[in-house]
């Protein structure tokens, strides 16, 4: 077998283009002692029988367990299973301490709360080079629908199913010509944007507020008696400056109180006014969770993901309203 | 090897928990015709020789040409590649019509544009089951940037790389207690959303117009001669009815016509404001394309669907702009 001058490192790139799941595969040493080791080289082989593989490194610490031990399990992680397969991948003595573990057909470690399940017993251990495949009959299996754990160019990655179909939120005519499509970013964003402000005023009425005082609302939560341009710094985003006359209102309603010993005015919540906020924001986190609830975890957690990127990509350098060096509200004053 | 009564269905099911690239093996049959499949069952093996595997059913009619080529190529396949993907996924006679093939090192057909190649050579072919396991020396291969397709619970799937930590737009402080926190989704809704515009805004100031009046300009574009209330049916997800009064400015400027023959007054966009509109359209797109360009096209791809599907679930009923049933200007009169 020739032996290419690889240069390894391009090599291990070009194989991360090839997505994979995360696994843990288990087993027992010859002392009984549990032994597991994260692998994204697990493939389904063979239907019937039910075979399945994955490859171990000739050099690896656990091969002798492996190799020994007759059976092993495997488990495909979610994607609430990071910490769990980082773990795993690195050699540690007490890999399962604290984990719970549940009854399997053999001795074979069997980890809860995971994709999938595998309990194997080995049928072939085939050549590979510098690993070994282990070809493993699947004695029983399982599966859950919690999301999995993706891999991708050495990451860990959050899949979103595609539909075969390019999903359009209606039929565009079969004549459109118009430039304004419904695949303009912004307009999917607005749209999004929109509708979760409207599901919030027809699903919680009694919390609605006008959405230019809920966000100065919200900026006091986190900030502790900001001046006007202060206030309007973190308002910035919205790209509308607010004007002292629209906070008259907010103060003769008790939700704001103005302190106008110093130079400029300073604005804080009152009682009132912090009870209308955080009931707004509770309010907010419930129409979200339907929302959430019907998209997925994964899906929810992907989209969040993808519109902090866009937010850090498009951000002309607004200050963090959560940063931690300016003024904040004094804890005592937060829920 | 004993045979459980086992649910196929349900183990092809668990077995699709476990996430994969896609890849297309291609090899010359025994006449010199080209031979590809579709496969996910790809993995590597090692290192050191560097050797890649795969399982191939013993039924398959291209096993044939597979265990008598020396050589086979595998193509992990872009996201732009689901039609060629689906395309040798099933049997048919001229699965290679059109496609450009590039030279390689044997005279395994040879893909272009795929995310990575890798030029294979048979060393060993194992048993499994009801499959063959082909481990191949890799002789060469290649690699680009563009994002790889992934296959997961029998779909195809968009995959976004994740940080290993939790993206944080900044820092919050120790001390945070409030519930406002920037993982709320109206919170990166609206924030995002009001970037765009303000990007829009900055970059391009002589496209410059009032957000709601370019709505308005936007689904005249689409939409022939709507009276106003049909204009506020395609503006409702905005969650703002438009007055008429609104519309007055817009019609000194220029921008609107009205027809006010019927019984309701019609708007029309006149010539001015369709050029108007086009080049705030294609404005935004410009500004779009940084941005998408920026985020990579596959997260761009995954942001809009997570967007639709979003936009899907929280739509309480809005006509469609585009959809054709209703009037729609007619073709000549846009661009």
């Amino acid at each position: 077998m020739s032996q290419p001058a690889f240069d390894t490192r391009a090599f291990r790139q070009a194989l991360g283009t090839f997505t994979t799941g995360v696994t843990i595969i288990t087993t027992r040493d010859q002392d009984g002692a549990p032994v597991g080791i994260t692998a994204n080289s697990f493939n389904s082989v063979s239907m019937s029988p039910p075979l399945v593989l994955w490859s171990l490194a000739k050099s690896a610490y656990s091969l002798p367990a492996f190799e020994n031990g007759e059976h092993w399990n495997v488990h495909v992680l979610t994607l609430e299973q990071e910490a769990l397969s980082n773990r795993f991948a690195s050699r540690g003595e007490d890999k399962f301490a604290g984990l719970r573990l549940d009854q399997g057909v053999s001795s074979a470690p069997l980890l809860s709360d995971c994709a999938a399940r595998f309990q194997c017993r080995t049928v072939f251990v085939h050549d590979g080079g510098d690993h070994l495949i282990f070809v493993g009959e699947v004695l029983d299996f399982d599966r859950n629908d919690r999301p999995p754990l993706v891999f991708q160019a050495g990451q860990y990655a959050l899949s979103t199913l595609k539909p075969s179909e390019t999903p359009r939120l209606s039929e565009p005519p079969a004549d459109a010509q118009s430039s304004y499509t419904e695949d303009l970013l912004g307009y999917l964003l607005g749209r999004a944007h929109f509708q979760l402000l409207h599901q919030l005023r027809i699903k919680e009425p009694e919390s609605a507020l006008d959405h230019r005082l809920f966000y100065v609302l919200s900026v006091l939560l986190i900030r502790e008696a900001p001046s006007l341009d202060e206030l309007n710094d973190f308002l910035a985003y919205t790209d509308r400056p607010l004007a002292a006359a629209e906070l008259v209102e907010p103060c003769r309603l008790g939700y704001l109180e103005v302190d106008e010993a110093g130079e400029t005015p300073r604005y804080r919540l009152t009682a009132r006014g912090r009870e209308i906020a955080q009931g707004r924001i509770a309010a907010a986190k419930r129409v979200e969770q339907e929302i959430i609830d019907q998209l997925g975890e994964a899906d929810a957690r992907a989209l969040r993901l993808l519109l902090k990127r866009l937010i850090h990509n498009s951000d002309p350098g607004y200050p963090d309203l959560w940063h931690r060096e300016a003024p904040l509200a004094s804890p005592e004053a937060r829920s």
